[in-house]
């Protein structure tokens, strides 16, 4: 695909946070009320770090997109963020992570239990909003990315250190743990707007497309990111013994010899920075991020050929902002 | 309060016990299809481990009660004994418990990252459930009942080694740890039968008031249990800290020298067997074990009380079983 001009998704994307935030802060205000003071902090401090609110505004521009104009709009996508958020606060509680969003991560500066705590608390909160906001069809689609997403986990945990992972195994793992929120925030504002079933149908494979690629561009991230743009380390999946599909296109076209060395160091000590490096070269050199990349840009043109049926709509500007969006996940380096 | 007798409250919680069962697992087995196999194993672990499923058998009466007759009551009911189980599996990995009612802790057995993600599971289809059954009227009750549990177990944690904490400060934290989801159960099995404001109110203070006595009876067993019985050692609350109100109550009567010997046991070391027994000793000597499960038996009263409202109804039994369900919650042992 040819990638739009992001400067116009960047102004609109940073208008639309700050009336997503707004609407986050209202709502916070109403249930945190007479709550202590700790939970108040907590829930802000895991909120208010900076993230680029991208579900709400997918949210925001699906129920536009099929005509909705209500401002109770503002608060339903304020429920994806919460439940994006409550999902990073159980992660990083697992993987005992130290940072987050360039800041410390909050079971870090908080402790365990007000972390497992306040993610619990988001997750309450959204699934709450989701269905006061789009009614029991919305709450069913969102209730079944959340334990899709649950799912995904123990699918993931299966197969850590597992040097036979499929290219198949490894789509069904992304999938259900970043493609179906994504997919699920789609359709709801659909549901939201009181979309016909095609258009229900059309949002949700965007999101699903755009979702996976997403996920493979984060992948990607993992082995050439910046650590000082993406603020995280690099070749942590690799340590980690995850197989992501950079890898696993290279080892597609290598030779025998060549897998056999590259899965002595998957069984070995990966920690080691040696191991990491030759895996690195032996991706590049089998041309794994270029394929991986290209199944990137191929997922991000479905993603934008599922909104035909919107080709004719009067909202211009929304259909635009999805295109722009699906180009701004490729474009992505953080 | 006289104390029914309980046989029948037994056989009739027994039977509706195993309908609670099938359907939880009936739902499960929809909910589940597909999904990774440790996942199935750790959420059967975690709700089939012989929990005495008083909160669905509450929603069940408090519905019948108002009328209810439809079977999906059942499933509606199931949703109580996952939030109740989720919150436990969570409790158990912030506390790093090593056992739960007389088994291994699903934390211990299976890990930290499924024990989280297992309650984040539940905690969805919970609420999933809960909407899909009771309706966003019946959602918006136990998501309140959920975020103020999460308030108050904030709440005891800045409360920890609290000697200032007020019997006010107590009742605080018990309501919304524990009185909270049980009063939302009561009232969403009335909102499930479509039942007048009334009716509702009354079964949310009834619930209120039972799940109070419920946890002072706990906070005595804490105490007074007997570890062969309750599967949970005795004086934990003072190890870790709590005020409950058996001391509170011993200490309201206390003179001054006895309090401060009583609060340099406190501050000091309190894993020491011997301040535990001193303790005991003050408590017993003050009758603050007396007085706290006087307490108790005025709340199983005002239980009791809150349900006038209902006493004309045809169905006598349903009315019958809520009585000896607070007589139940004062005889019980473990």
């Amino acid at each position: 695909m040819n990638i739009p001009d992001q400067s116009a998704l960047r102004s609109f994307a940073g208008r639309e946070a700050l009336r997503v935030e707004a609407a986050m802060r209202a709502d916070l205000a109403e249930a945190l009320a007479g709550c202590d003071p700790l939970l108040v902090e907590v829930i802000d401090y895991g909120l208010f770090g900076g993230g680029k609110r991208i579900r709400p505004l997918l949210a925001i521009l699906a129920a536009r997109l099929c005509g909705a104009a209500d401002p109770a709009l503002y608060t339903l996508a304020g429920a994806f963020e919460y439940l994006h958020v409550a999902t990073l606060i159980h992660d990083d509680v697992i993987d005992q992570a130290r940072a987050r969003r360039g800041r410390e991560a909050l079971c870090r500066k908080y402790g365990t239990a007000p972390a497992i705590l306040a993610g619990d608390w988001l997750h309450a909160r959204s699934l709450y909003l989701v269905g006061r906001c789009a009614g029991s069809e919305g709450l069913a689609v969102f209730c079944r990315a959340t334990t899709g997403m649950v799912d995904g986990e123990f699918l993931q945990l299966r197969h850590v250190a597992d040097w036979a992972l499929t290219e198949a195994e490894y789509f069904a793992i992304i999938e259900r743990k970043t493609a179906l929120l994504i997919a699920s925030t789609c359709e709801i504002g659909a549901i939201f707007a009181g979309a016909a079933a095609e258009q229900r149908r059309a949002l949700a494979d965007y999101g699903n497309r755009l979702g996976t690629a997403f996920q493979v561009i984060d992948d990607l991230l993992d082995y050439q990111g910046d650590a000082g743009n993406t603020g995280k380390q690099v070749g942590i999946d690799f340590r980690e013994g995850k197989l992501t599909l950079p890898l696993l296109r290279a080892l597609a076209v290598a030779d025998d010899s060549e897998r056999a060395a590259i899965a002595s160091l998957f069984a070995g000590d990966r920690r080691v920075e040696s191991s990491l490096e030759r895996v690195c070269r032996f991706i590049d050199a089998h041309r794994g991020f270029g394929a991986a990349r290209q199944t990137a840009v191929q997922l991000a043109d479905e993603a934008v050929a599922a909104l035909a049926p919107f080709a004719g709509r009067e909202d211009k500007e929304s259909l635009a902002m999805l295109h722009a969006l699906a180009g701004y996940v490729l474009a992505r380096n953080k």
